[in-house]
């Protein structure tokens, strides 16, 4: 199965190395970047990819690629949807669609009406740890689910020009937490709450967003939902998920580089966790990838559909008006 | 120093205890119950306590008696202290003060006029893991203050009667975390915002009550606050509290029974923790008596005062409305 | 139950406090020690011990007195042993009962023919975290036991006068470690090999003992022992136990002073050690002195035998001549 | 810098797959087994390895190839090593050099005269854990070393066929913690003390070998080691170190699957521990080659070199020779 890559920025490359290493049912045929370079060149050529182009129509119109991964950037994800969908190829995207709900909308229609697979880029759903909570959700280990509490914090902010177009906080952090409530949930969102604060660094506030945010929900099975998010955790990228119920509790902690530990006559001390998203996600990014070949390739529905690019779409903009109008917002508010 | 206690239940007859093996500075005179019998009389006994009445006139009028422990029903609280104080006696009084805010600051006022010293039962200040996190919030050891969680959940749910008159999971519940929220962000909460839900026992929504909340918080220094409560949490009393700051992050878990660990072929598994709060606060109320004493006997300042009473008060009244209007509510709107 | 404490030193004013605070079920009507002073005298009044005595007659001659708890130093057990065997009162000693293997089997008997319980002092078998250990053991889940790892080391050294007298550290430290690697394997030991060295204290050597030990041995049902000895943890007070078997392994970790975590940027710290045998083995205090009123009162076996005061000491006596010659020796040499 | 491989078994395709993937400074030539198949070509084919061969000459007489990794047989080690380092190649050599310590001599002297790199493969150096704890005790973290422990057990005896070639539990087995106990101690080995037995499998007994075997050591630096050993934890492949001295403690722990935990009303239960040693030493396997080939490439003294090889031979042979002969052997009486 031969594949195309649209974007060769620092998540597309890890797509290739990982197709190229991890998932041998899938060939890149084709990398392509508007920005196209020597270093992308010789990154191709280190991991067997036979072409490189500027253009995406290199990939879309290529009829032996059978599907793209869309790794550019976020205001291009629907119009490559909707090209490559047209085109008959299965689509990998990186989250979010779009922050736009018509163009998401429009995205999600196109491959259903072309047949295509769609998967959405929601990556933590496959890391070992949150894996392993949703598995004993699933199975029942905690019995009915009263509580979700989500903390996910950054080692340190994105640059101010980052922030600037990114959104907002709720649309390029937490709608992976978004994704991730309602993936251990197993039920939809219809309201949400938000409080924000700008306690890092005060340019984020004058660029329009703030760098701590909680938000508390109510699921339609009737549980609560929370989320904590920072921009900067000096200790490491933060990300532990917790499900509460009515015949226990499953929760996940943090990996550390190490399981060492020092005793000393002042301290305990253990390993520090990962600094970087890149480490800690490592193997989520692998399975993913793989979870994507199979849906393709035994014909079966991928794990994140369009779908589940749509409703985190929709809490971040419900979140974003209950931070701004000072009270809880309904979902059904905003489409 | 000779000390009364006014009311024998539970938690009465646990300070009696404390006192009697842990606090040599005290010595119990006087304990008193509207409702003695000989099970109290022959507890009264074992510990060497020496007289026992049915009317608290007993301690209040008693001029060799220099401190009362208040154990009796909450409604009697600010009318026990208010005449303790009147007869210039030293007050210990479980928490809440009361419900009503009149009589929370009718009794301080006592108290404040009467120079004497007022000390309110919030035992999980004295707790050695929240202490610790505690510690080291206050040593600087986290920086600013960002984020604060606490999650507090009961193995059990209590009996419908005793919902039907306990003022409300806020006021019963919640109110210990109200208190640790501010204690532990040594700021104060200007807003709350509550979610509930009754998921646990449809009675106690017939009773008018909630048995699942999630509270966020503002605080004054821009901190953002998380408080969860759940009144049944099968694996037993969960008591966590996290402090996120500028420079770190301090938290704390449950103790377990033991430290002892399982490996077999199918599982890891570990001590389970406390399923009775008696048992995991067991050297808080020792902490919490002999920090009484030392106020009393070397002039200090109670390590919990009066004020320490009202506020969680005015906190559970915010969050009772919140839940109620469905919208977040000022502190400021309730006095 | 009226009993008699013979010896006002550490111990046995910890044995004194527990009886008086939680073994409702006796009553200690006098103390006795050699250099009986004030403070003494004071601390018998503060735990309501009516009477004090210089001589050890006071109590063993005593008829009212139906238990005595042996506290004195090692040297005195057995006398004692046999002298409150005659008065056919039950007791309770500390470990050892002798280093003279010969004055150990006269204690034994003397209980035995007088048809009075013999409890010794191997205070560890009732500690929550090795007992957690040994009932997981004892319960098959870890199935046939092949391994048993000890690990024990004190926070400091004696005094070079104590050790002088201790009999080495065989006798005086790993004498617990080898009760509990017969009370966690089920299965006697049969052959011991130590190595030894002075890497703590060159006047540990000078005074003819060592202050590092390892020893391994064989056990009858063929499982293998391991414990190693340091007379100098300066993180704590170190006592972990490991039953590895068939079907898994138990083991247990140190108690910590507090869950709390520190996360920063440069590490994560959590709570130390005990540092103090004292605080690490409370709980283990009262719980075998009530198991001595247990069987008393109940006419049952006590929990620790008087022939679990010999076999350690049978072990200490290999490992010591183990030590010196070289070479393995077998428990059969011993006696 | 082109390397050939020798030996195309598990161990062989590990370093292929880890070269091709994750050592871009190393290209593949060729890789030789005498079993060559189709299987083998077909995975030479996947990792884009151009040359396959029957003959081990096919890589010690290509000119142009730098390096080779022997991942054959035990008993072809030495001789292959001879015949690279005479054609001038740096040699990666998997553990053990060979059983016979005249041969090991013969090895190292080769690479010596022939002035080529030669790395041992002891893997276990460059797991994350065991490096953490290295580092802390080479940093001097942990002060004066005193004490070292090390378990390790694997999920399950090898066939009885492999028990009997392979030279028995402390050549096979062992050999690896003998390494590790060197490598943290700083210091090496003089005498040591074995004692083994059959638990698991009487056939293993049978075939001559022990199942179970517990070794003590004496290192020239004073410190005492312990090293347990079992063919079968039923939990996984476990694998711990520690390092006990006079400033502290260093220790690590198992990896788990995942960090996940859940709470019921019964128990606590959190991950298992990796069952299959390619799994725990994944990332050791990487590091190792990455060293080799900066050892090779930016001419350093490799990590682990030919005298690491030497050594842990020798004290398999000590500890073979001490649980025949029932005494502890010096290292002394080895050679």
């Amino acid at each position: 199965m031969k594949v195309g890559i649209i974007g060769a920025g620092r998540i597309g490359k890890v797509h290739a190395k990982n197709i190229a290493m991890f998932v041998p049912e899938m060939e890149i045929k084709t990398i392509a970047d508007p920005f196209m370079d020597e270093e992308i060149e010789a990154f191709a050529k280190r991991y067997g990819i036979p072409n490189t182009a500027k253009d995406a129509g290199a990939i879309i119109n290529d009829p032996e690629i059978e599907a793209v991964i869309i790794c550019s950037s976020t205001n291009t994800h629907a119009q490559y949807i909707i090209e490559a969908a047209k085109a008959k190829k299965h689509i990998f995207c990186e989250k979010p669609i779009d922050h736009d709900l018509k163009r998401v909308h429009e995205a999600i229609d196109a491959a259903k009406e072309a047949q295509v697979k769609l998967q959405i880029g929601f990556c933590r759903r496959f890391d070992h740890d949150h894996r392993a909570v949703y598995e004993m959700v699933r199975a029942g280990k905690v019995g009915k689910v009263n509580l979700i509490k989500i903390s996910s914090r950054d080692p340190e902010p994105p640059s101010i020009d980052y922030v600037k177009v990114s959104g907002g906080i709720f649309y390029d952090m937490m709608i992976h937490d978004f994704d991730m409530a309602r993936f251990v949930a197993g039920s939809e969102v219809t309201e949400v709450h938000a409080y924000g604060a700008v306690l890092i660094d005060p340019a984020i506030g004058r660029a329009g967003d703030v760098d701590t945010a909680v938000v508390t929900m109510r699921f339609e099975n009737g549980a609560i939902g929370i989320i904590d998010n920072s921009r900067q955790a000096v200790y490491g990228y933060d990300q532990r998920v917790e499900v509460f119920g009515s015949k226990g509790a499953a929760l996940d902690e943090n990996d550390t580089l190490s399981t060492a530990k020092l005793l000393t006559a002042d301290s305990t001390s253990s390993g520090t966790i990962h600094k970087v998203m890149w480490d800690r996600y490592t193997g989520a990014f692998i399975s993913e990838m793989q979870a994507f070949a199979d849906a393709v390739i035994n014909d079966k529905t991928p794990p994140v559909v369009g779908e589940d690019g749509l409703y985190p779409v929709l809490m971040a903009a419900a979140a974003t008006k209950s931070l701004k109008e000072g009270r809880p917002v309904a979902i059904s508010e905003i489409e």
